[in-house]
């Protein structure tokens, strides 16, 4: 069985992607970053998915990216927006995806890993610069003259298997793969006991998709 | 006055580094990474370094790799060679430069900056993957992907000054530009006053380079 890195936010997109990651056949680490979010009930979440899921294990990294700022999600002086805005939105971490899926290449080198699997979605969050396809192709060019393993002829991949398909897809993929989003948190405001805002564009995305998927919202909303 | 990132460890080619790019006019941000180092004395030195050569601010961002190990300077478990040996050696850290320039990408994000100084060297450390001028080329490439600023047509650019130069050329270059040498810490193995081993890879090459270069060796040893 092949090793393969799956970073896993505690949301529904990732969730989904470690469930197919799993059906397809790979043994499946998952890294969570503990990066001084908003919305750090994820984290717990992200626990309840590895374990639902049968990952192999599961890591959280500590890095505080409060000390750069920049994001209504890292810095508490900036609101999360309850409707959406033209361009990128303000939560937008900076280059958060590249530092992601470097631990995650840190944790495939010492793991033996052949595979980083990532939630990244062009679609619906086509605002943010580096959840493009032509982004995470970069990466892999790069990644593969970063590492000892790569050197060694062990090249790796980056998969993002959801980064053209809508919420509704990812929605139904999920649940036919058996996924429980209902211990899956999505929301940018969640309360202490995980419970969703209902107002977030996260929120929104989340609740149109079920809706256009035609399948019953289980997320637990404070509303 | 263009805003420059520079990645500062403390020791001896990034002081340089700096040193090269106040020179060169750039308003300079220098960022260090407290990430379960052995040497975490660097830290402090990174801090005198930032200091005497001008930085205009000096963050600290605290990762713990410890969480990945897989090298010498991260798990104390492996030992740091005082012999050279053939292949990467020991204490290549997984990733390390790519997580590096990552967070130095998110630093000039927020900070409107236009490149990253990285003091990269792929002459003595000829073994490390993420040292060489293909691999720094293929993470400019994937930054210029990864950012707001980059799709707003703000490019970033990853300078590596020293990365072709010897240990002697770097010794001479930083003497030309007044660099204190004595107040930055290389060794691998650094006592609590930041005294030097004279053993590890790290204090061989350094004490190789200021023989080479015909200048007197200020390095506090501890023996």
């Amino acid at each position: 069985m092949k090793n393969a890195i799956v970073l896993l936010s505690g949301g529904l997109d990732s969730a989904t992607v470690l469930a197919m990651a799993r059906a397809d056949g790979w043994k499946c680490n998952a890294l969570s970053i503990d990066y001084g979010q908003r919305h750090r009930v994820e984290l717990e979440a992200a626990a309840r998915v590895a374990r639902a899921l049968g990952a192999a294990e599961h890591r959280i990294v500590a890095l505080d990216l409060r000390v750069f700022g920049g994001s209504a999600l890292t810095d508490s002086s900036i609101a999360v927006p309850t409707a959406p805005s033209p361009g990128i939105p303000v939560t937008y971490v900076p280059a958060r995806n590249t530092i992601f899926l470097s631990l995650a290449l840190a944790y495939a080198e010492v793991t033996g890993s052949d595979a980083i699997f990532t939630g990244a979605n062009a679609v619906d969050y086509s605002g943010y610069p580096d959840c493009r396809p032509e982004y995470l192709a970069a990466f892999e060019l790069m990644a593969n003259l970063a590492t000892r393993r790569a050197l060694e002829g062990a090249p790796i991949r980056i998969v993002a298997p959801i980064v053209k398909m809508t919420k509704a897809d990812i929605v139904r993929r999920g649940t036919d793969l058996g996924v429980d989003f209902s211990i899956t948190v999505s929301c940018y405001n969640a309360d202490a006991q995980g419970r969703a805002c209902g107002q977030c564009d996260s929120c929104r995305l989340r609740r149109e998709g079920f809706a256009a998927a035609g399948l019953a919202d289980p997320t637990r909303y404070r509303l």
